[in-house]
């Protein structure tokens, strides 16, 4: 397959560049009968629209979707779904600075060099614009997650050296940094603030907790459910790092801790995050991701241009000072796109399997 | 697919269980004319032997394979390779006592929901054992990206609670644990003879670097080179997270920090790993992966039977009471088979590409 | 994969119903720098467009492409490149007559059984009009196909009972049936009328030729030439049957026959139609298609409704009275998606042959 | 994919070369629970195997396979099987006489160019001898079509000039033909004593049918069963032409006669061979195979060798004179493997689908 599509059975394949004339995607595989609507998909776009709050770019692009197939009499089909979204914001401003050189911790380089040649404008595809594509798809995914008892769900966990502990659920949507501790949020904003007027970015960690799974997802030896995870989520944006249950922590851990043992009444404890050799163990599935600092800044930087000269460069633009912001959503919508996947791979060989052994949840 | 296959052009197919008659791998998409031996493989397979210090399973394996095609007249024709071990030591030993209960933080209770029935013995087809023919089909993409001027090393960056940073290569294959650092070895030593005696097992951390591969490598937007690399090893047994440059690090990192600026003479830094958006930047690829502790331990632990009801397990054997100490060259077999792909990959799409850029190292 | 995909390395997802918003396909896995332009895309859109003589469907689609990524600056950039066809005829009729039963020789039957439900609207997914978006990524594939030499054309070499021994490529364009005989033009016009008149459909033979393909094009033992192109052809509407070279003639000739001997000059015949053991031989790919009649006539049939009720049923509406006489872009297309996509996948793996001996061509 | 590995999600994976050291394959996304014992596949293999009768080569392969992985306890797992057929009748004859040139009408001229190289002994990989895998997973799949009450049988339905019309399955398996008519028995012996008098080779057509299939099976629009079907069946060597149903003869057919009406009762005919819109209908899918004539003959014929000069080539050896005897367990083991991926494809995706409308038959 050629990169651009995600997935064995429920596949999402996405195109489109940040100041294209649009971003596509077809979302294929998804079973017939279920109902989906515009607002189900707007929603999540929704909330990973940027230009919300003081925090994040200013860029105003509705990212309204438009069906065109798949969908008929409010149900799906079992065709293929085709979403598109109209690039609106496209100011057709000046490329010339950065055309010929290379931003650092950019996809400049290595585009240039993969492919000869690069959509300069506004990153491209590389962009992180095509996310949207993400976001849109997941909540399909969501949607027919949710008619089997699965949900999924995110928060950001930690903001540069400002770690957030969970606190409840209720939190999260209450404000602009999917922040799972009312109390937590005045010390964010005010991070925030000078860290703009620093002319800096920083990076972040969002953890994605699914519920209701239940046990049986994922193909090993391989394809593991923690294995797809991480592939899901690293191939966002900026991600530079993903654990599942204890995740790094298990490395000073000994076995004894780690172990999660099993009582009738339930796992005592979930360090595995929910997956045990590659395939959900029916404790809720957690993975935690780690996102670099924006590299689009203010501040001055070292580099070269195409012809291996060096420049100096400053990233001007609308930018979020720190990406992993808005990056609850996204995260939700990789895993969600996994667990859906891995729903109907599960099925398709094991739809005859009948177990007696009761199913434990976690205590 | 069935989740026993990995890649897409250069793939590798393993099929086999710790205790039954073998272990076998059909390796597909080997270019041709490539110098092949058994010597080739070997030497990694003795590298992840059992039993080859005190500090690992005393399970005798001798770990021989066979070509049994795809390899004529010492060359690879292009062909399928197929790849065949033994199991020699499969001790008919009574293993009534496990058959009808779960190993805390084992697959046994997975694999029985997912599948309704399992093979007991030695774990079956989620024991490491597998990953034996990783090493093997490893070895072979090794010796093609060595023909590329690629090189994949790793060693152990952690055991348990004890940090190794990095000190030279010449160590690393001097020691029983990869460890590159000499003068660390007799403190991990002290450890792992007390860990013994506790009868516990503890967790580990291992670093992969692969030198020399060129900038393009990686298929945006979902086949990026460090998502694959990121579902590549955390298919590893017992992996729990894994890092591509600075990984979690980057959280806490400011843009200014975390930007690998470029000079005509070289990178200046690496906090990406060696890939920017999706794709390597010709600078060193890294990856760190967490391990958690062995889930085969003599300490009793709570569990169920089949039947829901609470059990006491201790699980006799032979066991690696760190499984961290020798994933070293499995985690570089998951790297080359990535890096070795994603070669054929590129070259498919953009073997027509001429650059007149430079192509910079790291300083 | 689910279905709406084609290919490995150069993949189309297409998606899209008869009467729904519009058409869509991704075209992922096109080297960059391929100079692609509108028009090339057009051409070959408007030979399959329908309305453009009597003997094709009356329904007016102009068929318009918008590219909406993956090309830049007037050529291809190596990312996806999304494609749009506003559907613009769709009239709003009333499908009652046929909603709630299956019309003979239709899809109807098994789309109902298949998903529980179905777009009845002028046979939604299952319609012949998603094949325009074959026939435009067939155009990229065309294109890059010709950078290296390579051209795919076809004709029809059958209508009904009508036999049209191949003459000139100068004719096929030239006619409203594809056909490579000018003198036989009027007898297939006659023909056409009379079955107008009659109420009722006829099949058709088309014949795709592929000259200056390289030998080495196709993966054995599966994936073959052959067998790819097998899967191409037939996976168009109406197709029953597909041959490469001498088909089913195959089966009455003798070895000394079927065999073409090779001199230095080239090879004496083309029975294999440029295909041995699955793999180019540098000959030119011959391939036949059988298409069946068309169902929609406006003669009564038996059928059944969805109540397990008989009814007869009489197709109105706007039909091809020969879907045959459009399907020779088509095919030529498909020929092209395959010849492209083993041109990436070979180059893939065998980049770094070299061969001595010379390449012969047909006598 | 690399070209050796068949289906999505059940998937057989083959390697081994005609005089290497053995036939190896994986199958993979068997369901667990199927009971499956050597004999399962080797009776299969018996019908395959030569030396069988005077007709066919005098090679002899006892072909005894071996079961490496996947099946405990006499049943399968639900993990990957692995499958192993030593070569044991590997003739170490000399191959001098045809190592630097290129048999007519066999692989090795395009061999060579594809891969540079070849292994001469035997035809190496692309040797009739795999098939001998495929055979041995198609058993598989047939074993779990039975529990779901589908049975693929095959028949040859022409020999070289001599067509058989069909009547009656209790006579294929009587003689060495898979004749379904044993009146016609005598005819086809004293055709296939005077070939071999002739020293020359002949074609020959099969039929395969599967009974039992129920509606929906087909991935619309490309991975089509028909589709499916076709590249399955012309994957296998010496196969020219594949038709579904009515086949070629749809050409000459009008649409009132080729449309297979419905009543309550059932299907009036079976001209689209059970597939409509490529979903299997309900009805018997029947596909037709051309098979060329064996390439190997001892009449000397025309071709060049590795420098490009002229030589004259006969083909010693034990060879098949018409390679479409043996073909009918290959073909049967094709369709099954299609219809078995197909099977698990259309569950995983329309599991949840009721529908109330009777499934008709054929009448």
């Amino acid at each position: 397959m050629s990169g651009n599509t995600f997935g064995t059975l429920f596949t999402v394949t996405t195109a489109g560049e940040s100041h294209g004339p649009g971003l596509v995607a077809i979302v294929d595989g998804c079973p017939p009968g279920l109902p989906l609507a515009l607002a189900d998909l707007q929603h999540d776009l929704d909330r990973r629209k940027p230009g919300t709050s003081r925090h994040t770019t200013q860029r105003q692009e509705p990212d309204e979707v438009e069906i065109l197939s798949g969908v008929f009499e409010g149900v799906t089909t079992g065709t293929p779904i085709a979403l598109l979204i109209r690039n609106t914001d496209q100011k057709s401003k000046d490329y010339s600075a950065i055309k010929d050189l290379f931003r650092p911790a950019h996809a400049d380089y290595t585009y240039h060099h993969k492919y000869g040649l690069r959509d300069y404008r506004g990153g491209g595809r590389s962009s992180a614009r095509e996310t949207s594509m993400r976001v849109a798809a997941g909540a399909i995914a969501k949607k027919f997650l949710a008619t089997k008892g699965i949900r999924v769900r995110g928060y950001m966990s930690q903001l540069g050296p400002i770690e957030i502990p969970f606190k409840t659920w209720d939190s999260v949507e209450e404000n602009a940094f999917f922040c799972p501790d009312p109390d937590k949020v005045p010390e964010l904003e005010t991070y925030m603030d000078q860290l703009r007027r620093d002319q800096d970015s920083v990076g972040a960690r969002v953890t994605v907790v699914a519920d209701g799974v239940p046990p049986g997802l994922g193909e090993p030896i391989f394809d593991r459910l923690d294995a797809e995870l991480a592939y899901a989520l690293m191939s966002v944006n900026a991600v530079k790092g993903v654990e599942i249950g204890a995740g790094f922590a298990s490395v000073a851990q000994r076995g004894t801790e780690h172990r999660d043992e099993l009582t009738p009444e339930g796992f005592l404890s979930n360090n595995a995050g929910g997956v045990l050799g590659g395939i959900s163990s029916g404790q809720p599935i957690v993975a935690h991701l780690a996102l670099k600092p924006t590299s689009s800044i203010t501040t001055s930087g070292r580099s070269i241009d195409v012809n291996g000269q060096p420049v100096d460069v400053i990233t001007k633009g609308r930018h979020d000072p720190c990406v992993g912001i808005r990056a609850t959503p996204i995260a939700e919508a990789m895993m969600a796109l996994v667990l859906m996947d891995h729903y109907l791979r599960h099925r398709a060989q094991n739809a005859d399997v009948h177990v007696g052994t009761p199913v434990l949840g976690q205590l």
